[in-house]
């Protein structure tokens, strides 16, 4: 699979839907909730098009989607995007992948007028790899707030300024 | 009117919906585009009641609203809560109001098992009142991102535990 070729599209279709559940749940990084929250923003897309606020970006090796993802304008902001969701099938981590997509991402993000991009995550132990990650990529912490999603779990604010 | 008694009230009413914007406006403190947004929040409580992730505590001097919060549960968190909007009409300001309404307001969170309170506003000048306001009020200021709403004017998260 190394050999072959990552390609990027910005599309969604309906098979997307039950891809990002199988990535997402590759990882078994995210809580059983964080599942329907991120597949009703795929369906969002698919349903309302160009004029959804979610946009994607997917990565696809043999037409199978590895990697993806989720972003979005802030409202009430002039260039600040969210970075809502970045997953990568746990089949293909190790490969820079996440690299490759995110550096993508903000090729978009750029286009679309965006000069700021958050990524928000938990303080707990258990998403240090994703912290380390954010940092990997670019990402500087800027902001915590402790206890935030509950006590002793903060919400940890990645910042990548374009 | 000092001598008239603040009465707090939980339901809103139709009439409510003027009467924010009415507060708003006297303020000279919002955007434009920040009013159709308060409004639609009380619109979405009227519509929904009980079901909207929107709550509100008015205080009212003879019948007539003069000061309001609005409020909600943040999702994906245990017991956090966002402050919407606390405004209170410029002919009561300085009475002492916002202290009272924001204590209220903490009163009913705490009631809903919230624990913490995040109240959001902007790092400019312009709003150097809001933030002092909030730290008289007993909100921190735990969090800023720089130029987050625009190039020069950051979000600064002040926040309260219950």
């Amino acid at each position: 699979m190394q050999d072959n070729k990552l390609v990027f599209r910005r599309e969604v279709m309906p098979e997307d839907v039950e891809a990002v559940r199988e990535m997402i749940l590759s990882t078994g990084f995210f809580y059983d909730f964080e599942v329907p929250v991120a597949l009703e923003l795929v369906e969002d897309r698919l349903e309302s098009g160009q004029n959804s606020d979610y946009h994607f970006v997917f990565a696809d090796i043999d037409g199978k989607p590895v990697s993806y993802t989720c972003f979005g304008p802030i409202a009430g902001s002039e260039g600040s995007f969210d970075l809502y969701w970045i997953v990568t099938h746990n089949n293909c981590r190790g490969r820079g992948i996440g690299r490759l997509i995110i550096e993508e991402t903000h090729r978009i993000i750029s286009g679309m007028g965006g000069r700021l991009v958050v990524a928000e995550t938990s303080s707990l132990e258990k998403y240090a790899p994703t912290r380390h990650f954010y940092t990997r990529i670019g990402y500087t912490k800027e902001a915590q707030i402790d206890d935030f999603y509950k006590e002793g779990d903060g919400k940890v604010f990645f910042v990548k300024r374009l």
